[in-house]
């Protein structure tokens, strides 16, 4: 955006927008910044060195596409926003390194308010904010972009898995989808389940358990199980055979299944007893075994029917 | 946005999803994926291990505020979000490792367009594309995240300037600007300025350079020098005096002052010779000496008369 240069406000307008940084820096920087670091306030965030390979994902959530504003706080975006990216870490067996954010709002949008759920979500993970940019926008969008780090053995791909191993989840789905039905129908902020919509929590120490159990393939459940069981077995070039979709109390079997944002882990594995050992052994609770991979790419099938590609869709 | 889970076009809308995401990566995909790496197509990308210190920056570009669509092509959106977030790397003496791209927009816009834009600036700062995000929203909004590396001597800050050293930029100012102005009369997409304009050069070299020279602090001129100086000096606790202020043939002296997107560095040193001797070594066009630090922090003058706080405002 650009000022006259002769504008008497100029140098005022980058004042305000120096001071609204400031403020917003206060709120995310909760914790003391490593010695040698660098976070907020300069042209590019300085971290110390990774150990191992380096993860990055980002995801970007616009307010009236993915938080209906007449429903759910503004802060629920940047909360939302933030656990979805470090899922996607979690996904890969990672640990958090940091985040940056980028926001686009029109004039009056309570930056504040955004960014106090970023910083939640930010705790939560242990993922510092360690920058971000801000601009105008007709929309309320926010882009977060984590990066970890994944010491040892590497990453795990969606695209490992082999036929004849256990599918697992680790916890039973449909909770995000159930919130948001309750809460349209008048449930308070606090309920159970509404929560579990607006405070996902992304299964950190589940993703990096699983990678040390050697699990051959793994994936966040954003989009559903009935959509992103097919990525896998696409990308891995295996069929399944479900034997139950596990639903969560309060949700309906369809909503455990194209509900999407319940960000449990889907797992893959040929060795059920390490992954069950290494669980235990780290206090973790079970996952649960929901069926098998089959060799014959084409069988995809909940007890023998047709288990289709559904759930949710980004449209675009 | 949730699709109802027995709506006939779920699946249908599944694949629509994966082929848009298909076809980008094509067009983003232009070189060979290192051995051990995984880019676009699971949860996070996992790249090789970073050499020293790790960078990240990142940088929203929003459609009508950022580029006015009646001047410019779409691409010109993608290429000029990329370039900036490179652009803060290079201010740091980093070189690229890679980029995410978050991208909301309207049904109808020709992402395949904004994309060729994204891949273009990819190619000339060597910094892959390897993941992203699509999703709806009403504006065409690009944030793209960045990261690099620092080996060997940490990052150049902004706030590492000392009193009595020379301040220096890496070439005349005020192109870009004058190139917008150039295009508002009618002047061609291929117009010299225009194109300093559309496709703006991130000095990556010449910041690697820097930074073996031993530069005490460092930053990109995105918001004009007289915005951005000031805010050095503001980090690095000094005052300034300039002695001139080269401007671009074709520019105005205003333009050069706070036009802002010019991207050229901005150095301050008390070893010129170095400098001077390592870019002429590398092949770099030598930088301009514009003035020097002082001690006083509240002095900051042009040639003894006030250069105040001014330049490209990014109005919240």
């Amino acid at each position: 955006m650009s000022l006259p240069a002769d504008s008497p406000s100029a140098g005022e307008a980058a004042r305000v927008e120096d001071d609204i940084i400031k403020r917003i820096a206060a709120i995310l920087g909760r914790g003391p910044i490593p010695r040698g670091e660098r976070h907020i306030g300069d042209d590019a965030a300085v971290l110390a060195p990774f150990v191992g390979q380096a993860l990055i994902s980002t995801d970007v959530a616009v307010l009236g596409v993915h938080l209906d504003e007449s429903l759910f706080p503004l802060e629920d975006l940047g909360f939302k926003a933030m656990a979805s990216a470090v899922s996607d870490l979690a996904a890969m067996g990672g640990r958090t390194k940091g985040a940056v954010i980028a926001v686009s709002s029109p004039p009056g949008t309570d930056l504040e308010e955004l960014h106090r759920g970023i910083a939640d979500a930010a705790v939560i993970t242990s993922c510092p904010v360690v920058g971000g940019d801000l601009t105008r926008g007709r929309d309320v969008s926010v882009a977060v972009t984590v990066f970890g780090e994944c010491p040892g053995k590497g990453a795990v791909l969606r695209s490992g898995a082999g036929p004849d191993e256990k599918i697992l989840v680790t916890g039973p789905l449909g909770r995000s989808a159930a919130g948001l039905r309750r809460r349209r129908g008048g449930a308070p902020l606090t309920d159970e389940l509404v929560v579990a919509h607006r405070r996902p929590w992304p299964r950190l120490a589940e993703g990096v358990a699983a990678r040390a159990a050697g699990v051959s393939a793994m994936m966040d459940l954003s989009d559903g199980l009935g959509l992103d069981l097919n990525r896998l077995a696409d990308a891995s070039g295996v069929g399944f055979d479900l034997d139950e979709v596990p639903v969560a109390e309060g949700a309906t079997h369809e909503e455990a299944i194209s509900g999407g944002e319940d960000y449990e882990l889907l797992m893959v594995t040929s060795d059920l007893e390490r992954l069950r050992m290494i669980f235990a052994d780290r206090g973790l609770r079970q996952p649960v075994v929901i069926g098998r991979t089959l060799e014959d790419v084409t069988t995809r099938t909940l007890r023998g029917a047709s288990f289709d590609r559904r759930g949710w869709q980004h449209q675009l």
